[in-house]
């Protein structure tokens, strides 16, 4: 017996397991939001530089499956865990004047964020 | 200058460092859902047993910070990636009829998901 609303086949080798109906899904979402960060280090003059960083709430979900395997975790649900980080990323160099060290300068390296998404972690 | 509505300081081993107000932080969320699940094998009678899924929403974030090390992509950021998966569980055994096979049953192990959560992954 199927509830009210449209089913959501989730398909996969085995057949075809029915688990919600579509009206439980709801979009997840991953924003790239802007900020200003400070890049300091004692006895340096602190710079300021526009960067962005993530943040968001991706779909997860872990639907058990019959798994003969009581160590193996992996075996015994279809699973998936994304979460909103960087997509896209360059690395720029930041030299912060240090007058009181020598040499009067630290050089710094910082991600640059361009671009977030929901992204599943790729498991070793 | 900070933008309005309230702030929210992310604490951390450095200074505080404002990112974001809490008007843009939504709850996460992580249901516990009944679903009933087929255990199957060829040759063998499939058994209905109840059991529960995951699904939800959790906040997860990346915010850079200065690292110095471009290898190292963990010193370059705060990160959070909690997913919905299962808090508790127990293991069930369930008897397979299987007229055709010798011996006529089979094994199955299946994990019964007590209670869901946003749980953050320990990386390895």
């Amino acid at each position: 017996s199927s509830s009210a609303g449209t089913l959501f086949p989730l398909k996969s080798d085995s057949p075809s397991m029915i688990v919600t109906t579509t009206s439980h899904l709801q979009k997840g979402w991953c924003q790239t939001k802007p900020m200003v960060q400070q890049i300091q280090e004692e006895g340096c003059i602190s710079a300021e530089i526009s960067n962005n960083f993530c943040y968001g709430q991706c779909n997860s979900f872990f639907i058990p499956k019959p798994g003969n395997d009581l160590t193996d975790d992996n075996s015994a649900a279809f699973r998936s865990c994304p979460f909103c980080k960087p997509r896209k990323v360059h690395w720029i160099t930041v030299v912060l004047q240090c007058p009181t060290l020598t040499p009067p300068i630290r050089i710094k390296q910082v991600m640059h964020v361009e671009k977030c998404r929901c992204t599943s972690q790729i498991s070793q």
